[in-house]
């Protein structure tokens, strides 16, 4: 799942019929590239928030037949880190 | 959902028979990046379209047997968008 | 669906079974990046196609058991462009 | 499968009620980008992991109910590497 | 599909059950970008292979309950090339 912030909400009058009464929000990632996604959720502009891509999208409709790939599926309040340690390396 | 600007359509003679009938529209994305999409909307030239990809792209075509990963979703009219307030810097 | 030249053919003895007597095309996108994928339609090097992937791309080989996840969908012709009015900036 | 660093667990009070009951734990890549992943396992903050993308991963959380994208698939202990010989030039 | 060089095995004791049994592989592509793949095939480190990603690679592995996202579809022995003539410029 990604991490956008909301920018907008996207006006198109013409549309397939599968995404009909969606609520259609543009994001953003951290290096400015733009996303539209359906929103179950209820987003204004400024929310950071996690999405959901693929069928799972769908899903998270709360109905299949709507023709999304991507699904806004929650504001994110804040997350909880720690320090890692330095020994950390396996990846490097 | 991505966005892209229509830039003109595909000429193949010869393709795989569940594309038959299609219009294939060559769309770039910000970066400049080509993508081939279905049509089921209509574009033209210089329109600015959302796509769905995946299994929800297929639907989208109004029949799961379009053997697409990119369809046209829709043309963007606008979209509305608000101050994004400086104190929202959770995923800085 | 993207777009690529192709490159030549590879060779593979050693592969998984649902992969048999697949004809298996090396590509090179815009950027010099390398994909294989599965050609239904007969392609010789230094031909532009543009692929399809995912389970569309299963169903494009006319045989779903096939093990691809990219499947060349045809041969680009050429594709019809038009000069884009410069007023079209609503994404810029 | 994709390697990832854990950095710690998101905190929504607003999300999709198909991620009820479900950690959420941001990870980052080599290049520093963040995803989110549902977490079967049980990981701390600084571990290294492998995550399973699409459909698998909602099988990986024992619930194909469950609408992630991403799923943890297990803690890296470590790799085991050999030299590779000079001679395997093939794809240079 | 995708090209990489197989680099080396995982170890990881803690993982989800739907991948037990299966081997691991490590591998790199032309950038340098490390992917975890499962391996039905019996690759050594230095190999070059392709590798099928989404729902076709958990069949490739021949049973689709393995909860993976890429598996090895084979191990490359060469690819047969020829000169591109210069007239291929649709795509430019």
């Amino acid at each position: 799942m990604d991490i956008f912030q909301v920018v907008g909400t996207l006006v198109c009058t013409l549309r397939v019929s599968g995404l009909d009464h969606c609520s259609l929000r543009v994001l953003r990632d951290a290096k400015g590239k733009l996303q539209v996604a359906t929103d179950p959720v209820g987003v204004r502009p400024g929310n950071w928030v996690f999405t959901v891509n693929g069928s799972a999208g769908r899903y998270a409709m709360g109905d299949a037949k709507i023709l999304t790939d991507l699904t806004i599926g929650g504001i994110i309040d804040d997350w909880e880190t720690e320090v890692i340690p330095v020994s950390a390396t396996v990846a490097s």
